[in-house]
């Protein structure tokens, strides 16, 4: 089944205007707080006008401006409590480990692999399964706020094109991967060679270009597992795949654990670093994903900077897992490497990104205790960042989205705080300052806190 | 206002019978799963049976010996994906900072208090104000499934008995304390002497004997804030009280800080260690809850498990406030020192124990992570024994409630995994065995998972 994006369907509910506070990321340390802004998006989907300090007087004669008026139901003004900021960016996650959520917490990662993930994956190759799930995978992100994915699949080509599919349908921006593995996997669950692995990505680039020509919200992505479960031929044979499309992200996992990195050695031990490992076979460049990255010197952080790869910060999995992991966020920031976040569900107990805000806050205070304050902890507006525009960058794609910038496409998330529909959680006072309600959604919010959801300006939670 | 309490209202919904699978700790480390449980709850509220193995064709042959049927609203057959759980003990939180969760993170303690706490807390002084967010309060933690919670309340008498008055008319089982504080505090949110400070607690300890004069759900607690803002005076006032009344509990914070820490042994040069301190007043017995119990020595841990002190273990706050904490809890159950959760809700976050349990765990991987494994992490059955019967000994409520033996009252959760009001983060399949349900429940659930919540047998969620 091919469904091609049309620009129709896209075009719904558009043009639309929002007034009212806007939030987004300027830099990683400071946000901009529009408290009386209003953002114009056309048909296209695009954001075509950010006007700022607009009085409540002055709403109707800036509409008409755009040939809108206060009666249109695209036209929404926002109340106390409510603020418009750019969806969240997931840059690394797991699909078809969706139902694997909480489950085999705290094993070392190949005992989890081949006792909790695997057969969980291996399901996949039923392609009515993976729709079923997928679709639950899917609407879960979106529900939760989550407008890019940058989704691992099965090693499945038919379950990865139906994960494309429903991307597209239900109108995630998701960067979706067939999983390569042909060894350190049980026999049920492995490509069977590595010419099959590199032939069934190829086939799936060519599957997702068709779908989505444009790119316009599905884009595939060069998926090797890791180096543990992907022999030299498979790596190279990706290599060559990026080597001739310089437009394909890629994502691998990355110095996670001590064990990984210890088989690693013993797999390739012509290499020092994984750095170098991956670079040798050409995937690294300034479209790779790397999740984790926790256990990182002076070489290899130098060698990200400079091939300016991503890193993909997952704490809530880096906390729960065999290892207690605490990237190095902070150095990540000081020294300009990209970095997002990602929920790495199932891995993560968690499909949520405030969860990873939150979690990664944790993280950065256990990381200050431990170099006794020299790294300090995350701020508030740092973990927004790192959920938005951070994440943007890691997936080469801040011109598109991760901020309300005139010409990007409209991705948010309408925030509620106040009332019966934000949820038991919450709880906003009429002291509160826009400051201090942005800080209660970060740290005490949930989905219930997310009213509504666009993607490319498509209305996909409301 | 005064309310006592009647049976009759305790009576509505009784006698009740649940059947299905029933999930209760046993030992730390052990729990029991009755796959196949019938649980029958007096007029009384209190468990009259609990039957095993009980087939399903044999359902009617024991309802009726219990003079019940299945045509009753009061018999629930629970189906695949439910289950029964004690009710969750919030060892520590503070109900009037129940607007804050989610401020003033990252803080050092004296500037959190300062700047974000005491401004809220001296709003209590306002009647309106404390009726109408302590109800929001309590309606937050029953539907987030705590059933038994230790709160501090402000300083101010009234507030503190509309909170009292307040538990039980929702039907919450509750410690409520005046807080003392006369020193170390603003003008503005202060005792006004130590004089003061002993005779409010006085009257509001009346005033709670009076409305419940069986403590059938709420029993005053001393709660001296902590020797920081208590001097002398107030502590051998405090002391004196619970000498002659054994039966209170007492509560307040302990060794949470390093600051607070240096700021007790600066005010008290002549005790060592806050244990001998706090000993020294006449508040550490067997009924003392001492909240955070983070940096413990030899000596200290010694003293806890002679005094048969509990310790209020808050993961939520002691990883996102200024110091990152991380409590010997490992080595608490080792010792047999009484252990149980807290959310220290608004220093916490979270009001959710579900969230507590599973810092727990974070806090536990850190602390296997920093002594090398020495620690190792909790498992799921131990982070479950916390929330509940850890919870209930820490309170000396083990007699009571913490488990569904027969004799204790029901103070009960019904937990669904399945189904579209189940929330949408939870997903359970068709492979998953009852074990994989609960993991679920306890690393991905929220109160959209507890679907009733019972108290003395009646239903405060439904």
């Amino acid at each position: 089944m091919i469904r091609k994006v049309t620009n129709a369907a896209a075009a719904e509910g558009l043009p639309l205007a929002v007034y009212g506070t806007i939030i987004h990321s300027v830099t990683p340390q400071d946000v901009e707080i529009l408290e009386n802004g209003l953002l114009v998006v056309g048909k296209d989907g695009k954001i075509t006008s950010l006007d700022k300090d607009v009085q409540p007087s002055q709403i109707d004669e800036f509409l008409s401006r755009y040939g809108l008026d206060r009666s249109s139901p695209s036209v929404k003004v926002l109340e106390r409590g409510q603020f418009l900021i750019p969806g969240f960016i997931d840059t690394h996650n797991h699909a078809p480990q969706w139902t694997q959520r909480g489950t085999g917490r705290g094993k070392e990662i190949m005992e989890w692999l081949n006792k909790t993930t695997f057969p969980h994956e291996a399901r996949f190759e039923d392609p009515e399964y993976a729709r079923k799930t997928y679709a639950a995978c899917v609407d879960g992100f979106l529900k939760q706020g989550v407008t890019t994915a940058s989704y691992y699949g099965s090693l499945h080509g038919e379950a990865t094109k139906i994960l494309a599919d429903i991307c597209l349908e239900k109108g995630q921006r998701a960067f979706v991967g067939k999983c390569n593995m042909n060894r350190n996997a049980p026999d049920y669950y492995r490509d069977a060679s590595a010419e099959e692995s590199i032939r069934v990505t190829e086939e799936f680039i060519a599957y997702a270009r068709e779908i989505d020509p444009e790119a316009s919200l599905v884009t595939p992505i060069l998926t090797p597992r890791f180096a543990v479960a992907c022999d030299a031929d498979v790596l190279s044979g990706l290599g060559k795949i990026a080597a001739k499309n310089p437009d394909l992200p890629i994502q691998t996992h990355f110095n996670e654990t001590v064990q990984e990195m210890e088989i690693t050695k013993s797999l390739f031990p012509e290499f020092e670093y994984e750095a170098d490992l991956y670079e040798h076979f050409g995937l690294l460049n300034r479209r790779s994903i790397l999740a984790h990255c926790i256990y990182m010197n002076e070489y290899e952080m130098g060698r990200l900077k400079t091939l300016d790869c991503g890193v993909a910060h997952c704490p809530v999995s880096n906390t729960t897992s065999g290892n207690f992991g605490t990237a190095p966020v902070r150095e990540y920031l000081r020294r300009g490497i990209k970095v997002g976040l990602g929920t790495d569900s199932g891995g993560g107990y968690s499909s949520s990104i405030i969860d990873a805000m939150r979690q990664a806050f944790v993280v950065s205070k256990a990381k200050a205790w431990a170099t006794e304050g020299r790294e300090p902890a995350l701020t508030h507006n740092e973990m927004f960042y790192l959920a938005t525009l951070g994440g943007a960058k890691v997936c080469c794609l801040e011109d598109k989205v991760g901020t309300f910038a005139v010409g990007k496409e409209f991705d948010a998330l309408e925030i509620r705080t106040i009332g019966k529909d934000a949820g038991v959680i919450t709880m906003v006072e009429d002291i509160d300052t826009t400051v201090d309600m942005f800080e209660k959604f970060i740290m005490t919010g949930d989905d219930r806190n997310i009213a509504r959801v666009y993607v490319k300006g498509r209305c996909v939670k409301s």
